[in-house]
């Protein structure tokens, strides 16, 4: 009984979770979950360039951006709404009928990104690569099951 | 004294920012601002439909929205880098020969959501619907001069 509860309460959860995700029409969910993961990617891809050696290490930029870039990972997965799979988007149909797998790959990057920020707020380049890394492997596992070439 | 330091770490701050705004080319500094601003609009407009009466009350929604939008509202400028005044983009000239006020102005922006998002934390619908009022203000003031129709 409490199981089909917390059920039913976590299908309203999530059934509530378009509420603050409402867009006007299909076009602008996806340009709202493209724009976030934009902004997410250039911020990342800041910090991922120092770690690489790409860029010189400047601590204070790493810092900021590797914040940013682990805020932002929390706002696209609001616009992959029903009938977003249509359009100007790479988004293929798995996202729908896999939600559950979708959710969890886009959870694990925002985990990664969030481990990321603390390294990079720490000031240790040494911390910050392997983050890097593992930011970089959890959004190919997603991309790789969910975005089309 | 004490307000020339002021005044030169002000300044020094704000020399800074671009540090962090290096974008590869031009074309990314452009899509990065209008992302970060498509963002903001998004949500903002979730609470301002709330506070007009176009969409019904949900206190909860406006505080994440309102949160969001004033979060995103510090990003966009660093994207309004040199060379990045042609191309897909709307914003004039004016922004670059008159850096100073735009710059005011995006402050004001940003000051008008801060005020916005405590507002809807607090949950009070009479104190978002002038705030509401004030971050449309303030983005028209903006829009009006250094925005192309």
């Amino acid at each position: 009984m409490i199981l089909k509860i917390a059920a039913a309460l976590g299908l309203a959860m999530s059934m509530a979770l378009p509420a603050h995700a409402q867009f006007a029409k299909p076009e602008d969910a996806i340009k709202y979950r493209q724009s976030a993961l934009f902004v997410m990617a250039q911020n990342f891809g800041r910090v991922a360039a120092m770690a690489s050696g790409k860029a010189p290490y400047d601590a204070k930029v790493a810092a900021e951006s590797a914040e940013v870039a682990a805020y932002m990972s929390k706002l696209p997965w609001a616009g992959f709404t029903p009938q977003s799979d249509l359009g100007d988007t790479k988004a293929k149909p798995e996202i729908w009928s896999n939600r559950a797998k979708f959710d969890d790959l886009g959870k694990k990057v925002q985990a990664e990104l969030d481990k990321l920020a603390v390294a990079a707020k720490a000031g240790n380049l040494d911390a910050i690569k392997p983050a890097v890394g593992a930011v970089g492997k959890a959004c190919k596992n997603c991309h790789d099951d969910f975005r089309a070439k």
